[in-house]
């Protein structure tokens, strides 16, 4: 295959996910005309997306108002489905969720970001919400750590070199060097830990899960508040339960 | 608006979304001949349309072999992030599932399927795997029930009239005048219990959750095995539970 330029490239399937993901808790029933305004794509153009997604069945129209309809969770689906690894992990975060009493997250790597791909929710005290789907900037989490800490050098690179990384708490680390100082560290003690870096008061912690070729292709994370635990305590309690289960999860893989 | 016609649908806008969805269990890291044979497109078509997906970020390449990357998720977080509900109901299904100590689930209607908008798992020894994004037969479940007691007279003949249902197990009831029946039942009931219709063993309980207006706009469900409880039991303690907890989610939706 020649290597693919912008000609092969099809604009009208970029402007119809540019209109499907115009949709957000901003928007979530914008009409044609502010659908255009934020896709800066001409009314027609968005009229006729509009008509074939209604189609396809992705969305619906009250009045002159649109919105998403449930079965965009269906693509989704087929990321989950596709992968076998979250199914497989399922019964092992029910059961660390359990055991630990704090919420179970399992997430990829996505560019910079890391993107939650199976969650046990526990409580719900912390302003953060998160569903499956849901990105953070990796170099803010002990899960995008782990997952950044045996990632190739290059797109390590991409990742701390693309610019300004993003600050959301006053404690997020984001000097390249301090960042590559700590992924040695989470690559040499196998976890990371982190607190408040996302988010004020949330701590959390990771281990990679790796398949049977050692590669990492996902991080486990267990997450808490600091009004209920301790980085200190994390690391005793969790952190063994934590390593153990992200074995379990990654020796249920086949390669 | 004139009524939109086959012409105004952009055929390749389709065609994008037909192999987005070509990638399932079955064929989670397909080459480019089989999606051109799974989705009937040509080789170059699809080709165009895979370097368009991997410019937006949706599928990746190893070899001559194509897979989704967990930005797919991110189309379905749309959805729930334009869709208060859903964030409004966690913490409700939080304490819906550690109250019962069963798992606590969201569904809409799409056509004639539910939709599982938000879930929270609690003990997984069903062999069904649901995660947000699972459709099910909605006559064949309680949450869908719920949805067709409440829904328009057109849908609900939309969808007990189009054809043979569905049969997951032999205690589905298919007929349509049995269904009818069945549902002014649940309408009268204010929920519906439904035992071993969309898998054996399995026992589940729904009600409607309501916005300001009276309209349905989802069922809440808590669903546990015909090992530990039984449709009584789930009538007597979970329902009150159950209803109660629809109007409090109900009660935050605003119009």
């Amino acid at each position: 295959m020649d290597q693919p330029g912008d000609r092969d490239r099809i604009q009208s399937l970029e402007r119809g996910f540019a209109v499907l993901n115009a949709f957000d808790e901003e928007l979530p029933r914008p009409t044609l005309a502010e659908l255009a305004a934020v896709t800066g794509l001409s009314r027609p153009a968005v009229r006729r997306i509009l008509i074939t997604l209604q189609h396809l069945g992705y969305v619906t129209s009250t009045g002159p108002r649109w919105s998403l309809t449930p079965r965009v969770l269906a693509i989704g689906q087929h990321y989950t489905a596709a992968h076998a690894l979250i199914e497989s992990a399922q019964p092992h975060l029910l059961a660390l969720a359990e055991r630990t009493g704090e919420s179970a997250s399992l997430a990829e790597l996505d560019g910079g970001e890391v993107v939650y791909v199976a969650r046990v929710p526990v409580r719900r005290i912390m302003t953060l919400t998160v569903s499956v789907g849901t990105r953070v900037p990796a170099h803010a989490t002990s899960m995008g750590r782990v997952l950044l800490a045996w990632a190739d050098p290059e797109r390590v690179s991409a990742v701390l070199g693309s610019g300004p990384l993003a600050r959301p708490t006053a404690r997020t680390t984001v000097d390249p060097d301090a960042l590559r100082a700590e992924l040695a560290r989470v690559r040499e003690q196998g976890f990371s830990i982190v607190a408040g870096e996302l988010e004020e008061g949330l701590i959390s912690a990771s281990a990679p899960v790796q398949d049977r070729s050692g590669r990492v292709v996902a991080a486990l994370a267990s997450s808490t508040s600091a009004g209920r635990s301790t980085a200190e305590r994390l690391r005793t309690d969790v952190v063994p339960l934590l390593v153990e289960t992200a074995r379990a999860v990654g020796a249920e893989l086949t390669l």
